[in-house]
């Protein structure tokens, strides 16, 4: 049984695929079943019968933008405190006989599958249980990098880059804000600066793992438009102040959602508009949205690779009897760029949160140094996209039939 | 001599490569001149002499999006109440022998250089003058098409089959409202029915041809929420009410730019806004913003072609002695879609806006018709994309060396 959970990715169906066809390939695996929006499709005994989709569209699935299956954010109680979700899940899965439980996700998700490893260890019932990394966020403890974070540097970099050349096209001045994902860690908008080392990039970057000053900010802003005419930069949705307020909360109040994360966005047209009223320049504030999660067109071949040797891989780990893992990657530089297996408890990943490592980032924490690069190249290498006909591009469209009830 | 102007696309500068390799074809051309900023250069005697460029870097232009030379928005006065620019223009042209100029840019700029071909011809000084059509908005007058609209066709049509792969993953529904760029044209718009005729779109599409009524729009929603559970808008930046307001001015005061125009933006959160509070459903707005405009990385191979091909057919025309025209596409479809070239009197062309015609648009006034299918589909096909190194795209990188002043 295989679920997807939390904010999609441009490759978390190609994790899915590994996980199918992987799993299609042994005998102890007599059914595969897909959940429908993740634990929420397990609870309501709501999933798919895989065997019954045409191969070829689950390999299609390898550049298919999204979750296929449905997403869900659905936070499982502490079972010490409430553990009705819990029995419902190990009834299910003795129901169906499930033995093997793969989660695709983030921290959030790896906490939904430590609970659920845990519980049914708790109560006898043998499942293997492994998870599966996911986030563009880049934020999951103990890997080098996740799954759909490549692609999503890639897409930011050559969408930096095209931006570069359009925004400063007139002979009057522009400040451009750019707003980018990744919560509370910066890895997704340090990517931007892979186009400012290309010369085409934003001029100043601010993520989350420095403390943001709005006056420190318009004093840099008005030093480089002096200096070069124009002006790009690059900020977290999820930048704040020293006492933690997030900027977007200096214009709205923020809508919670079910994790207590704040929503956020809506940074960038702040930030555009104070420079317009402070500094009194034509600006521009431009949000990638889903654009930056979904764009599959553009992906890092490198990225769908390892996903879908990260869902191979925790398939042929369960069915040699590992459980409570979730699928690591490890950087092997001795002849070039590798990237190697290896397992992490899912306890000690669940609900921790990697930020950018300081030397990532410069004193002035307005911009990102070299070493970021040295990282984040060898992962956007390779032009994944799906197969193009008439023009446009082929993805995946399963048929999504519910499995027989037993 | 040659000017880009306007607003950028991802294949204005494939039209100033195919202005620059067919100009360096022509003995009777002996130097090659690129105005920076368009007339602003020409007014200020600021250009760049072109044979100096590297010719590889010249041929990079045909993938690298926006304006290499940059561009302006500068109206020129009615020449009988103000002739001060034309004088200049003409003792600029006297200055460096200029006896071919070519203008690329939508109807203000043929607006520009129907101006100046005039003026010329009156003052008596020989100069060939030919416009090359340019414009995302594709609202040219007399042409089948203008370069640049496939491209943002082509990105839009890919980015909404994304962005609805997105969208709907969660196992709540969402109203997610796209915002696109096109003035007071749908034709940006209208091309996000790419993808819902793929069943992967908008459920509902909104264009400046047919009046927004804001109640209709919140019923239409409402509707489609409760049939399918999601819903996906895109609405044009200009849409307007009835009476010609802006849905955009509902929320914000606008400023103008340079010829008067509104500067369009914010109707997505508007609209966005009002179905949360209005439906109270969840919502997300997404403003295509410059991306639209400016992705190379995923354009039309069409399209490139023809922007080139517009440039070397100006060049030509104007050496065969022609001038005052614009080049313009004329469709042949008796043995699949064919492009020829044919020339209109720039005067025609200026000021004028081609709208999306009646037999594109439902009854409803709210989505788009299949007709519109078969114009649109033939000017998608195909995938440019620029040189790839080291997992980015490599752009045209021009010295832009002022020309020696005489």
């Amino acid at each position: 049984m295989f679920g997807q959970s939390g904010g999609p990715t441009s490759v978390i169906n190609a994790s899915a695929c590994g996980v199918f066809e992987e799993a299609f390939k042994h005998d102890c695996i007599t059914e595969v079943y897909g959940l429908r929006h993740g634990v929420r499709g397990l609870l309501d005994e709501n999933f798919v019968d895989m065997s019954k989709e045409d191969r070829k569209q689950i390999s299609l699935l390898k550049n298919t933008p999204s979750s296929a299956l449905g997403s869900v954010r659905y936070k499982l109680a502490d079972p010490d405190k409430d553990d009705t979700d819990y029995k419902r899940i190990l009834e299910v899965f003795k129901k169906y006989n499930v033995r093997y439980f793969f989660y695709n996700g983030g921290n959030d998700s790896m906490d939904t599958c430590s609970k659920v490893s845990a519980y049914l260890a708790k109560a006898g019932y043998e499942c293997h249980v492994m998870g599966v990394p996911k986030t563009i966020d880049n934020d999951l403890w103990g890997t080098d990098h996740c799954p759909g974070f490549a692609s999503a540097a890639k897409y930011l970099a050559t969408s930096c880059m095209e931006i570069h050349h359009d925004a400063r096209v007139y002979d009057k001045g522009t400040v451009t804000v750019l707003e980018v994902m990744g919560r509370n860690a910066g890895w997704m908008t340090a990517s931007t600066a892979i186009a400012s080392y290309q010369g085409q990039g934003p001029d100043l970057i601010y993520v989350p793992e420095v403390a943001f000053d709005v006056k420190k900010f318009l004093a840099d802003v008005k030093k480089i438009y002096k200096e070069r005419g124009n002006v790009i930069v690059a900020v977290s949705e999820g930048i704040h102040d020293a006492n933690g307020k997030y900027i977007a909360e200096y214009s709205q109040d923020l809508a919670k959602d079910s994790f207590n994360h704040a929503q956020l966005g809506g940074t960038a047209s702040y930030l555009a508009n104070l420079c317009k009223e402070e500094l009194g320049v034509k600006t521009r504030a431009i949000e990638f949205s889903l654009l930056q999660r979904c764009a599959a067109h553009s992906a890092s071949q490198i990225d769908v690779d390892e996903a879908y040797n990260a869902g191979a891989q925790a398939v042929k780990n369960a069915v040699e009897g590992k459980s409570g893992f979730m699928v690591a990657f490890e950087r092997n530089t001795d002849n070039g760029y590798k990237c190697n297996i290896k397992l992490l408890p899912l306890a000690d990943v669940a609900n921790k949160e990697k930020k950018l490592p300081k030397e990532f980032l410069n004193k002035d924490g307005n911009f990102i140094e070299k070493p970021f690069l040295d990282y984040v190249m060898p992962l956007i290498q390779g032009e994944a996209k799906p197969p193009y006909e008439n023009g446009l591009p082929v993805f995946a469209h399963l048929k999504l039939e519910n499995a027989a009830n037993k």
